[in-house]
């Protein structure tokens, strides 16, 4: 099993590549690895499922990254976060705030994603 | 489907009922709702095994209550939230940061709660 450490770092390197490094994102996951992004959603599956997704998600806006808003909580091979999207449209930034949840394999590869937001949250950046 | 806002009424009540309020607590699940806390130990299953639970947690510390610390996201008939419980222990306080993770059935009953934690963030108190 991937420890706590090795997690945390697969997260960090997730969030931080989100916004401008598609294939660093993408590598953060198995090659079978899946995204439900938001939950409720199909799940897609695999690096050019996971590919097309982050380019459909930045197709939305001028610009888009994470940022990690309190702790990671490692459970085991599994953990959660609270992060917030920065949506830059128009020139102006919104926000939106998101929990990821994760299970990791046992070199803390990304094997399922699964993203709670809702679109009603979104508001503009205070801060 | 239970709305956004019946299911963060529910996360309310589940959240101020923890400390001091068990049969509150214990409603806010369904009659056979699960809660796994945390993530990969054993499902306990129902109200009764619920309120066992809640008795354990309680007889670990003087005190135990929870606060959230940022927004409830809601997705569908899910939703999650990071929290901390707050730990009395001889006469202070420690805390631990938690994120919760639910589903919820059209009364906004909780059917599925799994909490992400690790014993060894838990740390004093410092606000």
């Amino acid at each position: 099993m991937a420890t706590p450490e090795q997690i945390r770092a697969t997260v960090e390197t997730y969030v931080a590549s989100f916004g401008e490094r598609r294939d660093d994102y993408v590598a953060c996951f198995t090659t079978d690895g899946t995204v439900e992004d938001p939950v409720g959603t199909p799940v897609r599956t695999g690096h050019a499922d996971i590919s097309a997704f982050w380019d459909e998600t930045h197709g939305l806006s001028d610009a888009t990254r994470l940022e990690i808003t309190g702790p990671v909580r490692v459970a085991g091979n599994e953990a959660a976060f609270p992060m917030r999207a920065v949506v830059t449209l128009g020139g102006s930034d919104m926000v939106l705030p998101i929990i990821d949840v994760m299970t990791f394999d046992d070199d803390a590869k990304i094997t399922a994603m699964r993203a709670f937001w809702d679109f009603a949250d979104l508001a503009p950046r205070e801060s």
